[in-house]
């Protein structure tokens, strides 16, 4: 079972053009400190956030407790010009969490309805036994020296992000997501998505997007743990120890 | 003439996994740190930074000089375990200006040379006279209520990040750029692109992606000027002050 | 018992001037910085981080074991250009912790010698069941009014030092430790000492520097809640609940 | 003349208790990522902010115009909970230009009035012809030898204290400001201040804290130019070219 909690900023849009726009510079730096602050305090507890669309992040919290995500929470509002939401659920599949967590949060009110603001709901958590994460460690073979050493920065950045869409896209139809975590590297809680069909996916986005993939799968207790793991399995193959394009070590 | 700064993290791929892979969430942390103090240090001198892929970032600098960007580059080798090259270029294009500046910066060296360090190469910076920044706010109608508030996290993820994929693209047909700034909006450098064209822009995107885009664009001496005029084109959008989806400002 | 944590930047003062003195508004924001990182992740965890001299910070670690301890350093390596080394120790008093814990990490080598580098040094963690930490927070009364309306924001700083001094030194004599925290405010550590020499500590100060102190004291078994309980104290007093210039909640 | 910028948190003790009193982990996070980011702001303009009390910062801001100071006001209101107001003074003293600045703030409200909010005050800016900062940078002689590597973090930290306190005692009566800066560092804007003087007032605080110290000074257009000659001198002091306790070097 994997834990996957919902981090919304409460009302934000409105809270951008108000009184007038704020000065992009500065949004733009509340919210990458914010996702680096949200990573900090998972992290420190083995979870692993993903910034998403920085207004909506998706992390994984195995491990991490109802009094920690409001720890987290109220850490946010004492040093933060907004507040956030976040809700929390379980389930055998990424995605089928994340969609839980979403409704949830949904029913309690509107992303930008002022009333609705520093929720925490809880569907249920993980026991240790049952705490499972798969996550895998994508990326793309030998972009240095076929892209960003010889086409323009932007041109090497529009296929990188057809790759990340078209990742996003293929994974969902395994149950998995896909998050992009910079440079030419992506990272997929894939619980339940076997090696195989891993292959397959990256395989299928290699064809439509002319790149090469390759994973590293860690599966393990908590999200910094399989992480970890996915980090080794892509650096051995790397290394050339595997002819696979998928490797995958399990605790 | 546009001023555009490519900023690239020396030899980063190497040193994430040297001696072994470093943990992923401290990784992130340190990423998106790096990114917002490039947009403090840049934002306070009137420019705009985007964190395109977070190695290789895309900096609007019109009225940033060589000693100012020397002095960034310093302030990170102080406060970070990395270190930054970049490369400054001018065009009539946003486009033309980052091809220049790649260019110059892949002759100096690969990205994942130990050698190549801190480089700081400029090809010429926009005098006060020709100086011009245009940028336009582009962002999805009603998104709120017609995806975040309905379907689950994820799926809106997807859809945002087709229209990502398709507004680089489309934008990079006519000479511009497109970045990603979080929730359902982006930012496009876009000096020489008209109405018409842009308007057209946003309508082969929203074919392609099934959303209506609208965009608000800023004409001015520098990148914070040109997006907060672009800001306020785009709130005058949604307040219904006109039937356009592209309405300009020029300073 | 309270455990204390001592953290040291490595060989510091020689990195601050390699190859030349680095600009100090950068050393001040990387220093600042590790401060608010450790306080985070330390924090988080139940923790409380005094910048103390900045590149010798004292923590208070109830309840933090060796493997966070590891963790926190490894982050802080992967996210900054220099590394610490971290010195841990219980006793009966806060005192007599940090001396242990100084002895123990001046025995690996010298805060300005190369080679010792990232030393994590546990004399003894403390147990649920002895775990007791006891925090004063200390403020002077009604300062806003008698001095920073009135005075130049100098003349009230040569005050405000005037007695973070002399309660670091009169709070040593009863084998308790005194931090800054910004302000009119100072915390103190102080296992052991009770109400009658904390107010007679107090009346010492306030006779030495002409203002008046007074103390909330919070007693738990983490740092975090002990100065949450030492915070309940001091609003207490400030709302007249009581004639003490001391009280103390023990939970 | 030297320009000073006194900066002040909007009612800030008020804030911090208020619905109840905040996490203290997270109110100095708050406060040193706020001393953080000022600095950098202040810091790429060629300004140095010094954290003094850390809710009343002062900031050496000569080249630093009203535009530039709103910029950087606005920035924090869109990044934190609370809001600062900046006063800014002239004079041919360090001392004399807070003690202008303090008193000009203190006209428009108390620190701890909830109607007085990002007050923007300037008394006068100087020309680029008058410009001129002198800052000293003063330390201990051997401290890591004589104190950090032998006796306890917390006893070496009293001495310092004892040294910043009699600094900045002392430096007032010749009109020159002190701040503690980490370590064993101190630093002093000090216009005005001839070496002979400076000189005197080292030995007054030998004397009364049994440490030697030592100062480089700087004197030049801007503070960060005025810190960078201080730091050569102090390191030509430390390599033994000269046998005098204070040495200047005056752009």
């Amino acid at each position: 079972m994997i834990q996957i909690t919902l981090i919304q900023i409460d009302n934000y849009g409105p809270w951008t053009v108000t009184p007038h726009p704020r000065t992009e510079s500065d949004l733009q730096t509340m919210q990458s400190r914010l996702y680096s602050d949200l990573e900090r305090e998972f992290g420190i507890l083995g979870g692993l956030v993903f910034f998403n669309r920085f207004d909506n992040l998706i992390a994984v919290t195995n491990g991490i407790n109802k009094k920690q995500h409001e720890r987290i929470q109220d850490s946010i509002r004492n040093r933060y010009p907004i507040t956030i939401s976040m809700s929390v659920a379980t389930a055998e599949t990424s995605y089928e969490a994340q969609k839980i967590a979403t409704k949830q949060l949904q029913k309690t009110g509107g992303a930008q309805e002022a009333k609705r603001k520093e929720e925490l709901i809880i569907d249920k958590l993980v026991t240790p036994e049952e705490s499972l994460v798969q996550i895998a460690h994508i990326d793309i073979n030998h972009i240095t020296k076929t892209l960003t050493d010889v086409t323009s920065a932007y041109d090497t950045s529009v296929i990188v992000y057809d790759v990340i869409y078209n990742l996003m896209k293929e994974l969902k139809n395994v149950d998995a997501l896909s998050f992009f975590i910079g440079g030419d590297n992506f990272m997929s809680p894939s619980n339940k998505v076997n090696e195989e069909t891993l292959t397959n996916v990256l395989k299928i986005v290699d064809k439509k997007t002319n790149v090469t993939l390759k994973a590293g799968v860690g599966i393990a207790k908590t999200a910094q743990e399989a992480a970890d793991l996915a980090d080794i399995g892509l650096e051995d193959i790397r290394a050339g120890l595997t002819d696979k394009s998928v490797l995958i070590f399990d605790e």
